[in-house]
């Protein structure tokens, strides 16, 4: 299989990253991923855009015109034939000359490259009746409004999670009020209250592609949405809750801990049906 | 110059690492630095012990002894002919077969590198006259009490300090009873009241082996120390402060922001003659 970096086409499991590399040493870097469906990239542009801006705030160079990215994408999913999948894209610092917190010099060369894999094993029974989902501490940093390389409490997350049988974590902090859900290890998740859709308001969390979508279709087709702190009694009481992200789409979720849903929600099922639909659209104006 | 990579001598600047390593793609995994010091690692047990015990929380596979470790790093440092100047260690989870947050399998071959660097490029009035720092938000994720290569907050801490010509960025975070210091971008800070050594406790900060040594050292001398929550005020009023690192050894410290430190204080002057003693103790042992 194929990756490219830095301008060219190269195996993909073959050494080809320097150890200084400061992606490597700090997580001083960001990554994107699309879903590839009908071997375009999902939503391409809008998550390109959300790198550059990220790359602006870390001043980090971001080397390539997004038309010249978008057409590297469309040949490096050929090249692997990737049906079905995911774009995954990585922009780090690059190599320091010798490893160091201090950025210097200050024109380092970036390092930018894009993996076209196929789509990861997830048993199709989460979106047929639900998945499982337990809680976790959020013990992320205060960086997370970015996609940042910095995603050891998110593995954590997740693995324990799946280390218990389910497909993602539930991450929460605290505040004066108690405890509040943030968004889950790859994914930021809504819940249904008296027929409206809630979901956290962007604060420490990813200003995520899919959910900004979901916000932006529920409104579309006249779901009411509210963007607020969401604590955990509202999070269990909810009539429905569902994960949104570019991986898992929208997910309905059956059980968070012992706490249960019965049957997918109303409100779930026509979002997943709504999302389908515009993503269908999105593929098909990539002809 | 050469680094040591999973148990043969590579070229260092040499690409040599895939791109789907979980330490460039998630930062999972962990590092130590230590001062070489006459060819000589100082403090490598302290150093490598701490990884092995971290590695062990993140069920991390640590693959080399301590003993085969030391004397690949003795090796290595007579390679580079790094006379005085640092040693770094790197451990990851290894090479994901597909990018993904998941551990599988469970059984990844690690990675383990490390690198004989000369010894960072360091103003030596930062120790004749002391050094200027900072403040700068604690942005950091609730793993601090390990060394793991999540260092973006780190990075952003250290070089606003660095672009204001300071040395260091003493990082704050905030309780209900106001803001306090935690540590350095990379070292811990001691502050002197009442002729007392005061160090913040272990509450997610690394616990630093030249942190413990310094409080060693301090108490085998008479000198009484306190390990506290340290309020940005007691930070702001003390008598002295010193940061302590395996690259900053003890440093005085000659201002904060534009809080200004006249002279060198008698205790840190104390301590930073009592390391250098020690250090060479150590040295010296390793003959």
């Amino acid at each position: 299989m194929d990756a490219w970096l830095n301008g060219n086409f190269v195996e993909k499991d073959t050494p080809a990253l320097c150890l200084e590399d400061r992606g490597n040493t700090f997580g001083d870097g960001l990554f994107e991923v699309c879903r590839v469906l009908n071997r375009r990239p999902l939503f391409f542009k809008e998550h390109l855009q959300r790198m550059e801006v990220s790359a602006a705030y870390f001043r980090l160079n971001f080397p390539f015109s997004l038309e010249k990215l978008y057409e590297v994408s469309r040949e490096l999913i050929e090249r692997n034939g990737i049906q079905t999948g995911e774009v995954y894209y990585q922009l780090t610092r690059g190599k320091d000359a010798n490893r160091e917190h201090r950025i210097r010099p200050q024109n380092l060369t970036p390092t930018f490259f894009i993996l076209a894999l196929p789509l990861r094993e997830i048993n199709p029974k989460n979106w047929e009746t639900g998945a499982q989902v337990y809680l976790f501490p959020d013990k992320r940093h205060l960086l997370c409004e970015h996609k940042t390389l910095n995603l050891f409490a998110n593995v954590l997350a997740k693995n324990d999670a799946n280390d218990r049988g389910g497909y993602e974590a539930m991450m929460y902090r605290k505040d004066a009020q108690g405890i509040y859900v943030t968004e889950g290890g790859s994914s930021s998740f809504f819940c249904v209250h008296n027929e409206t859709l809630i979901t956290p308001e962007i604060d420490n969390i990813l200003p995520s592609v899919t959910r900004r979508k979901v916000l932006e279709y529920a409104a579309s087709i006249g779901i009411p949405t509210i963007e607020k702190r969401v604590y955990l009694k509202e999070f269990l009481t909810a009539k429905e809750v569902f994960i949104a992200s570019t991986v898992s789409k929208v997910m309905p979720v059956r059980a968070i801990e012992k706490r249960t849903f019965p049957t997918i929600g109303k409100i779930t099922a026509v979002m997943m049906k709504e999302i389908e639909r515009r993503i269908e659209e999105n593929i098909r104006s990539q002809a």
